[in-house]
C-alpha cells in the first residue's frame, strides 16, 4: 500500500470492523495491518523504507495483491514438502514473522507466479 | 496462468485433491479451474484468447495473483454499497459468471490496486 491510512479506512469499511493488530516488522522493512475476515485474514503491507522488498514491489508494480499466506500447523514440515517438489525457497528454514508466528516464503517461480507464505497460527 | 496443466498439478498437490470444477467462460474469454480450499476457493484463470482481459493481464504482468473474490449473499446490494462509496465499478449491475453465479467487479482504482469480484454463492 502506498496510502496506508486510505487502505485501513477501506478495509475497516469492507470487513465491518477496525484492524485487529498493527505492527512494524523491522527486519522485513514493512508495516503490517491485520483484519480478521471470513475465517482468514487480510494483511495490508506498507514499506517502512524504499529499499525493502515491499518498497521495491510498490515501486515496480504499484499497490496490489502481494502474496498469499497459508496457515499451517508445522511450517518446517510444509517447507520440506515444497523442497521435496524441487521448489525454489526464499527461506531455507522457518523464521520469526509478525505476532510471534513462524513464517517461510516460497519463490513465485515455483508457484505459478504467486509469492507464497507459509505461516504458523498465532501463539495463544 | 500461462501453463494451466502445470498450475492444475500444483494446486492438486497443494490442496490435496483434484479440481472441483472446470469451465470455459466464453463471454470473458477465459477458462477457469476451481479448487475448494480452506473454506473458500482457489480459481485458476487461463486466457481463452490473447485479446481478453486475462490474456492482456498475462501479457502485461505474467502469471500471478489476478483478483480477490468475495462471496456475498446479495451481489446487487453489495455493489450498491460500493457505488455509495463513490467506487469505480466495472460492472454497473450483476451479471452471470461461472457455475450459475452472479458476479460484479469493482475497479482496482477504488480498492487499493486490487481487482475485486463480488460473487453470489453457487446455486444449489
Amino acid at each position: 500500500m502506498t496510502d496506508l491510512p486510505a487502505a485501513i479506512e477501506l478495509y475497516t469499511w469492507l470487513t465491518g470492523g477496525p484492524p485487529r493488530h498493527r505492527e512494524v516488522v523491522a527486519q522485513d522493512g514493512l508495516e503490517a495491518v491485520f483484519f480478521d475476515f471470513g475465517g482468514g485474514q487480510i494483511e495490508l503491507l506498507a514499506a517502512a523504507g524504499s529499499d525493502s522488498p515491499v518498497g521495491r514491489f510498490l515501486a515496480r508494480r504499484g499497490p496490489g495483491l502481494h502474496h498469499l499466506a497459508y496457515r499451517v500447523d508445522d511450517v518446517g514440515a510444509e517447507l520440506e514438502r515444497w523442497r521435496g517438489r524441487g521448489a525454489e525457497l526464499i527461506d531455507q528454514r522457518p523464521r520469526p514473522g509478525s505476532e510471534g508466528r513462524l513464517v517461510a516464503f516460497v519463490h513465485p517461480h515455483s508457484a505459478g507466479g504467486v509469492l507464497i507464505e507459509l505461516c504458523s497460527p498465532r501463539p495463544s
